[in-house]
């Protein structure tokens, strides 16, 4: 199942040659990550109990036409697969066309950037790979296959 | 008149000391100073299109409270003194705290920070101070006085 | 006495507006500091062992002129004063021009922003004021008068 | 031919986690990069005049381990591949291990993090594919046979 959150662009994200610069665009997943998580109910901190985190493990970022300031985007974060240690998203970041009927375009999305993200959990005290706590193994689960 | 966005506090606003790196709240506010002109009617792009643009002047800043990862922050930016080629924001960042009937705590907002920013309107050709556009200008007092 | 760091701009430090973002000038400022206390001979890491960090307390920045892609800066830190609890550090931020015997260009720098910093030592576990560890205190002390 | 150079991170670096913000060491690659190209004898601005510019097409990056405030880090990029309109950067974010005769620790590096980034010449004009300046091209063909 695909889920996604929207963003404005801000002049914070932009860079001189007048776009999104580039590494933005992972800011952005990450934020797409953080709130699929949390609609599955886990916050930041109560990973943190668990002495443990999520840190990316690697990536792989296609980008094909930019953002720029001012640009609603709406960026999607599916999971692809979940193992024992980690878990895969496949991620999108669309601008939001609206509508304008003048110019005969109608409402969508328009594809920016997309990539594969593998996120592994680890232990906080040891920074060694660690078991995904089971709640939250589960809810990755039924995200995937929904 | 105060006008005001929210925003989540991600993992890329924080710093390893565990709160939200103090150069991020001036993002923040810039975030609502934007949001307010697109409230009044005035995007990025058509400014550029007068040939001129906003740049921040000075500020001064000063912070309370750190914020912290999944905190929901209320950002302000109300209008203290519009001029000929500046204008002058009073903004805050609270950190919105949920009602608590448990712990006793009532839903508010608690003040992090706090600042005045003067943005000036210069000239995007030459750089140098512009008269700020004559339809933003009144809008500006219009907010300004409310 | 005034210490001094240079820096490079980089696209990520840069804007839509194609100069550098007004709110990075405060990162290279933070840079300039860290680089002072290290020349003290005080890392980050160490002040986290007392259980006392640096923080923040409140800042004033004036921007003069702006700092584009390529521009070579020099950035300064001196100590305005110190106090118990806290340090403040007046900053300079100045573009570094080369000398051009054609166009009649002397080396020099050229200010584009200016600011004060007040920074307060803060307990790691309470976040309230602590008094600054003696040795620090004693070479900010030195810094400050010579 | 391996080209480097060596950053120190800061707090502006870090996230929360105590340790580099993944999404930073792409930042550090393209000083690395940008530092390659100003080597070779060609800055941001010059290439903007001949209405080109470089843009980040794609990229895969593998983090090892982590990076923490006051680290120094050396950063390489090679040129694996060149081509009409695009060119490829092999990189690697190590980071550098001081001797320490009672640990018994020889001076090293340690590899933090490794990607392939695949950087696109284009229009300035268009945004389209565009044949990298013959002069630039030379260089990076020295730069990668060599």
């Amino acid at each position: 199942m695909e889920f996604s959150i929207q963003t404005r662009v801000y002049l914070e994200d932009s860079d001189a040659q007048g776009i999104v610069y580039y590494v933005n665009y992972l800011k952005f997943m990450e934020r797409a990550r953080t709130e699929l998580l949390r609609e599955l109910g886990f916050d930041f901190q109560p990973l943190q109990e668990q002495k443990g985190h999520f840190v990316v493990h690697s990536l792989d970022v296609r980008y094909l036409k930019p953002a720029r300031v001012d640009d609603n985007l709406q960026i999607t974060a599916s999971i692809l697969k979940t193992a024992r240690t980690y878990v895969v998203f496949s991620q999108k970041v669309c601008r939001i066309v609206a509508s304008n009927e003048e110019k005969g375009i109608e409402k969508g999305e328009l594809l920016l950037c997309s990539g594969t993200v593998k996120v592994a959990c680890v232990s906080s005290d040891t920074g060694r790979p660690m078991v995904i706590p089971e709640d939250v193994a589960k809810a990755f689960l039924r995200q995937c296959v929904e």
